[in-house]
């Protein structure tokens, strides 16, 4: 499958350079799978779409155009990565808002990324990234278009033997991985960390931290350093994507098998991710 | 004047929803004039614009390409506005960077900005920005596409009273303003923001630094707070396109009319703002 995409509902157009979205990441975006032709969680990737929307006060484009968009792409295809992306729209120069911003909506079709089956069975280790997110109460949580500190991070990294890659905040609290969040489990508490200073809230957290209480796991949102995290029984990272992985080792510290990752798939009905 | 753009020396194109700056904000700009058919400190920017993508780690392109554009695109015209774009470069999903990444060069020609004639003879008053700057060392003074505290910071006011808007970090120290830099003269020390951990280290800035001594004045690059900031003798803001400003006001506190500002505007040969 190659690549494909919709500029506002239309193809064989490409985005202006004074679109905000373009000269001040001035969007949002959220990425999504569809498996057997159906798109996964599309009803809470839509509402976190439109709440990241309203918080920058960008005008969310309505849900009937979004679908649309993915039908329109997706003829004869049953397996595919969509990713949305809205950006405030054209301006002039500057960085005050205008008065009328027509939103872009860019809807993108993608390949499944192809991950080492060695990642659902067995786990996967971390790379503790040098680069600290920096703390930004009021962009916090929000799944924006300034990622930089993401592609910074993943720089850091090219061993095949590190699947992803742990973020620390400028005080040492453990908040993520670059492209996924992380739980930890101590008994039958399940933690995941506070993202209401840095960090994006994906939906495959807030579905585990929905459905823990059904495999008898209590959850709870809290701060923690990485001494904390190396003491926990076991850690797990997720996305929309790859579902959830077992983290078997950070840096000198390295865990054994355990069953919470396969657990969390099974409840959830996440991952599966494409085998190379 | 309309707005008129190139990308990679080319027009009536768009940048592809694949390009990493649209994606991430994942690239640099800078802005400048050209007054009389001369474009203002091109040696100061191309280096800067050279400098930030080292950082980044994106190739920038040669200077004779963007010279190529700013001459296709100024045919005719002797003042406009030019921002310089450059991103990494086109790759599928993901934060990874391609191994081969072929940056894409933007340049973009805009009349000037129009400020009311006061700015310059009279001085400006300053919003005090609720939001805080995040303390980011590896992106700190880099011109990056990540400028979403730009943008929130700007739509924290609409009051033509206010010409800019003063942006302090997490730690209550003075940064810069939403577009521009800020200097404070207490006696004949002439004193700017640390910018290692956040803001933007503009061409004025450094040529104020550079020039300052030949004003009888003592330049110092240090951090200080509001309360000492409002303990100035005189206060100033600057960019390539502004010029200087006196800064009059900043919440109660207010200064009377200073010779500073207009020191720096002949001293440099800068400013020169369209008058409304």
């Amino acid at each position: 499958m190659r690549i494909q995409y919709l500029i506002n509902g239309r193809s064989g157009q490409g985005i202006s350079p004074m679109d905000r979205g373009f000269a001040y990441g001035d969007g949002v975006f959220r990425t999504l799978p569809m498996r057997n032709g159906k798109l996964k969680d599309w009803e809470l990737h839509y509402r976190r779409l439109q709440s990241d929307c309203a918080v920058l006060k960008i005008a969310c484009p309505p849900e009937a155009q979004w679908l649309d968009d993915i039908r329109q792409l997706s003829k004869g295809v049953d397996e595919a990565v969509f990713k949305l992306m809205v950006t405030r729209g054209e301006s002039g120069r500057g960085y005050a808002v205008p008065p009328v911003a027509q939103p872009n909506r860019v809807v993108i079709q993608s390949p499944f990324p192809v991950y080492p089956a060695t990642y659902d069975s067995d786990g996967v280790g971390l790379h503790l990234c040098q680069l600290r997110l920096a703390e930004q109460p009021k962009l916090a949580g929000i799944k924006h278009l300034n990622r930089l500190e993401n592609v910074l991070a993943r720089m850091e990294w090219v061993e095949a033997t590190y699947a992803e890659g742990l973020l620390l905040d400028a005080s040492g609290n453990v908040i993520e991985c670059t492209m996924s969040n992380l739980f930890m489990r101590r008994g039958n508490v399940l933690v995941t960390p506070d993202l209401t200073r840095c960090g994006v809230a994906g939906v495959t957290r807030q579905r585990i931290l929905d459905q823990a209480g059904m495999l008898g796991l209590q959850a709870e949102v809290a701060r923690f350093d990485l001494a904390t995290l190396q003491t926990a029984d076991e850690v797990v990272i997720c996305n929309s994507l790859l579902g959830v992985w077992q983290v078997r080792s950070i840096e000198k510290k390295s865990w054994p098998k355990g069953d919470l990752a396969q657990q969390l798939r099974e409840a959830l009905d996440i991952g599966g991710s494409t085998f190379a």
